[in-house]
C-alpha cells in the first residue's frame, strides 16, 4: 500500500503523449473544455452533481515528483517534456455548479480555460471523480425518493469497487440523500452520520440467541437494533428480541434507538408480522430496519404492500448503482485559441456546444419550481426584464413564451479556479446535502417520478443556436 | 486529499460495536471465517480470484491510530474498548488461494482462524478488496476469451467508481486477461504495460486533421495510431492516416506500430473498408484499433462479422463489469471455539459449510484439467492412492467415480499468515497474470463458453457432509 497518496498519474497514457506533444509544438493556447453527460442513469429525470470537493483537491495537488518523472522516462517520453512537467502547476481557470446542484443532460455542469496542455491533462481525473459521484448521488436520490420520507442508510461498502468507491460512495450518498452510512472511515472524513449493528456470527458465537441479543442490548442500550433471521425470525428471533426489550424496559432503561433487523426472507410479510408481535407487546417505540439487496423498485414494492418498514439499509445496488454503473459525463473541447469548436458526429445527439458557455436556470416566480434551463455563450446579456421565449433545440419549432416578471434566473457555474488559484470552499457534505434537499424541492413531482419522469427543457440561446448552425456547416463534409 | 492513507477505519460500523461487545465480554475464543462466492459473475463458468496483494497491505498495516482512536470516542465508544484497539495487532492465520486462480461458486477462497474480534474486524475490508478485484478480473477474462487472442486493453479510468477502482481495477483487468492498461499510475505501481494514443480534441487544436497527424506521427513514430473519426472516418480519418503514413515510410520511418482507431459508427463495415484502404495503398502493417463501448457480446459479433480489428480497447463496461458490477463474495464463521458452526437458511443455497475446511483441486491426469473440485475438514486426509467418488452436493443420487491413478489433487489454500506474521511473497502482476493464463488453460473449453458453460463439479468429502446434516438437524427450528 503506497501510504502517501500521489495521484497525479491517474490519467490515461494519452494525456501525455498528447500533453508531449503540445509541447514540443509549443503550442500554449487557451482552450475551453465543458464536462457534461448525455444521458441520466436509470432514466432518471436528473442527476445530482458530486464529486468536485475531490476535483479541488486534485488540482491542488497535481505536481509530479521526481518518481513520477522518472518512471514518465522510462516509458519513452522526452528530456524536453519531463523538465516542463516538474515544473507544472495548473494556471487557468475552473468554473462549475456546486455539489448536489440538480443538473440535466447536455448542459455544461464545469468548466476549464486554460492553456490546452493543462486542459488536456485535467480530463481523466475530473471525469473520474464526477462520473463516480454524480453516479452514486443520483442513485442515491432514486432510492431515498422512493423511501417516501423514510430514512435511508448506505451499507455498500463491502460490494464497493474498492477503497475510494466505498468511503466517496457513501460521501456521494449523503448528498443524495441517505441519512447516513456504515462506511466508518466516510464518517471520519467528512463528519456524516455512521451506524449499524450486529451480524448473524455475533448470534453464531453465542450459545444461543437470547444471549447473543442480551449482552449486545447491554452493551449498545442506545441503539439495541438486533438481527433477527440467524436461525428463524418469527418463531426465534422476534420472540427473543422482543423478551430482551422486556427486559430491558423492566430495568427503566430509556432507549434511544431499539428495534429489529430483517436481513431476508419476505419482509413486506415478515415486517407485518413482526410489527404485530412488537405491537403486541406494549413495543409500539421498536423501529423494524429492513436490508437484503433492496434498490428503488423493491423498497415502492414494499411500500405499496404496505411493508411495517422504518428505516432502509441499502447495499449493492447503492454503492454500485447496480442497474446503471457508469455516469456517462465526457469532456470537450468548445474553443480553442478564442475560435469556438466542435466535435461533429453522424449523430446529432453526439454533436457538441461551441464556445464558452455558461449555464442559466430559469425559475418560476410563484412557484420557485424549475422552468427550464439556458445554454448561452459566456458574454452573453441574459436579463429577466423582458418576455423570454424558450425553444427546443432539436424540434426548434416547440416554443414557450415566459412573460417578464413571471420567472427568475440563476446563473450556475462559479468560479472555483482563477488563474491558478482556489478562490471556492467547499461546503461541509451536511450542507451540501441540505443544499441538495432544496435543489430537488426545486423540481415538480412529475420531474422526480421514477419511472418516465418529464423531461426538463434544456434550450439553447439564439446566439449559442446559430453559432452551433454555422459551425455545423463550416466543417460539415459530404457524405 | 488525505495524502497519508490510512484504511484502518476502512470498515462498517458494527464491525466496531460487534468487536466491542466480545472486548467487554471478554470473548477471546477463535473463530474461524470462511470467504466465499455464490454466482458466477454473468453468468461465467468460473471466476478468477484477485486482490490479495491488497488484503496483506491491508492487514500489515492495520492499527489504530490516536486519531482514530479521538474519532471512535466520540461516537460512544468505550475507553476499555479503545484501549484495546491502540494496542491492536492481528495475531491470526490467514490461507488463501493465489491471485490468479480460477474459482468456483461456495468454496472457500480465503479462511481467517484468530480471535474473533480480530477476524471480524477483517471481514469488510478483506471483502471489499477481493469483490472488487475478482469482478473485474473475471470479467477481463471473459471479454478477452471473446477477442480470441487478440489483445484487449483496458481503456476506463474516466468511468471507474474513483481512483481506486480505476488503478486497482486495471491492476485485476490484467491478471484476468488483459494486455495493458491505458492508467498510467498502474503501470507505474504495477509495472504493467501502459498504452494510449491521442483524444478528437488534439485533432481539433490544429487547422486540419492532415496536420494534427503529422504532428502526432512525428512526436510518436514508433506507437503512431491515429484517431480517424473526428470529422468523417472513411471520407476525411483515413485517407488523411494513408498519406502521414506514407510520408513516414517515405522518410525511411520503420515504425514499430503503427495505424489507426476507430472509436465511433459501424465497427464492423469501418474497420473492414479502412482494412481495405490501407492494403490497397501497401500499408498491410497499419493495425486497427477499435474502442467504442465494446464487451464480450460486441466483441463477438465483431468477429463472427468478420470485422478486421487487431486490438480492443474497452473501457467503461470492464471497468465497472457492467452487466453486473457486484461480486457477492461473503465471509461466514464456520467455527467457533473448536465447535463447527452453521448458518441456516430457507434456502439451501443459503446455508453455510461448517468446520475449518481445506479446497483440493482435482486434475485429470491425461488431460491436465480440472475434473472437480473438492471441500474437506482440514485435518481429512485426501490421498490420490484409492479410486475417488465425486456426488454431487445438492443432487447427492449423481456420483462419478474417479479410478486410481487418473487423477492428481493440488491443495489450493497456501498460508499467508502464521500467528500474525506475513509467510507468503506476493507475486508480480505478471507472474499474477501468467499463472492464471495458465489457470484457464486447465480448463475445458466447455467451463469457458460465455453462453450456458458447463458447471464445475464442487464436492464435498464424505465426512464434511455429514457434518453439516447433523448441524441442520441440531439447528433445525420447527416451521
Amino acid at each position: 500500500m503506497i501510504r502517501m497518496r500521489d495521484l497525479s498519474l491517474l490519467t490515461d497514457f494519452y494525456q501525455l503523449t498528447m500533453a508531449q506533444g503540445y509541447c514540443v509544438k509549443g503550442k500554449t493556447e487557451e482552450a475551453v473544455f465543458d464536462l457534461f453527460y448525455r444521458e441520466n442513469p436509470c432514466d432518471n429525470g436528473y442527476a445530482v452533481f458530486a464529486g468536485l470537493e475531490q476535483v479541488i483537491e486534485f488540482v491542488e495537488n497535481l505536481e509530479f515528483k521526481e518518481e513520477d518523472i522518472e518512471y514518465l522516462r522510462t516509458q519513452g517520453f522526452k528530456e524536453r517534456f519531463l523538465d516542463y512537467l516538474r515544473d507544472f502547476k495548473f494556471t487557468g481557470d475552473i468554473y462549475s455548479v456546486p455539489e448536489g446542484s440538480v443538473v440535466f443532460p447536455k448542459e455544461p455542469l464545469l468548466k476549464v480555460e486554460a492553456p490546452i496542455l493543462q486542459a488536456q491533462l485535467l480530463e481523466t481525473p475530473l471525469l473520474n471523480f464526477i462520473n463516480h459521484q454524480a453516479l452514486i448521488a443520483t442513485k442515491a436520490a432514486r432510492i431515498t425518493e422512493a423511501a417516501q420520507g423514510k430514512s435511508v442508510l448506505e451499507f455498500g461498502l463491502r460490494r464497493a469497487h474498492g477503497p475510494d468507491a466505498g468511503v466517496y460512495g457513501a460521501r456521494a450518498a449523503v448528498i443524495g440523500g441517505c441519512s447516513g452510512t456504515s462506511n466508518v472511515l466516510t464518517g471520519k472524513k467528512f463528519g456524516v452520520k455512521v451506524s449499524g449493528t450486529h451480524a448473524h456470527s455475533w448470534v453464531m458465537s453465542f450459545e444461543s440467541e437470547l444471549e447473543a441479543f442480551r449482552t449486545y442490548a447491554d452493551n449498545f442500550p442506545d441503539s439495541a437494533i438486533l438481527l433477527v433471521d440467524t436461525y428463524d425470525t418469527l418463531k426465534s428471533g422476534v420472540p427473543n428480541a422482543i423478551k430482551v426489550f422486556k427486559e430491558m424496559k423492566d430495568k427503566g432503561i430509556d432507549s434511544e434507538l431499539f428495534g429489529i433487523r430483517l436481513d431476508s426472507g419476505d419482509l413486506a410479510y415478515l415486517s407485518k408480522e413482526a410489527r404485530k408481535m412488537l405491537d403486541q407487546a406494549g413495543l409500539e417505540d421498536a423501529v423494524i430496519v429492513a436490508s437484503n439487496n433492496l434498490d428503488e423498485d423493491i423498497i415502492s414494492s414494499l411500500n405499496l404492500q404496505g411493508a411495517q418498514i422504518d428505516l432502509y439499509g441499502v447495499g449493492t445496488k447503492l454503492i454500485t448503482s447496480y442497474d446503471c454503473p457508469a455516469f456517462g459525463a465526457v469532456y470537450k473541447m468548445s474553443e480553442y485559441n478564442d475560435q469556438p469548436k466542435i466535435k461533429l458526429s453522424d449523430n446529432i445527439e453526439k454533436m457538441t456546444d461551441p464556445g464558452n458557455k455558461k449555464l442559466i436556470r430559469i425559475y418560476d416566480q410563484r412557484s420557485g419550481e424549475i422552468r427550464a434551463d439556458l445554454i448561452a455563450l459566456k458574454d452573453e446579456v441574459i436579463s429577466a426584464d423582458r418576455d423570454l421565449v424558450l425553444f427546443d433545440a432539436r424540434d426548434t419549432w416547440k416554443t414557450t413564451t415566459l412573460k417578464k416578471g413571471n420567472y427568475q434566473l440563476r446563473e450556475m457555474m462559479k468560479p472555483i479556479f482563477k488563474t491558478g488559484k482556489l478562490v471556492y470552499d467547499s461546503p461541509q457534505v451536511a450542507e451540501i446535502k441540505e443544499y441538495a434537499e432544496k435543489e430537488k424541492e426545486s423540481l415538480g413531482a412529475e420531474y422526480k417520478r421514477l419511472t418516465n419522469p418529464h423531461i426538463m427543457k434544456v434550450d439553447l440561446s439564439d446566439k449559442l443556436y446559430e453559432l452551433k448552425q454555422k459551425l455545423i456547416k463550416e466543417n460539415k463534409i459530404e457524405k
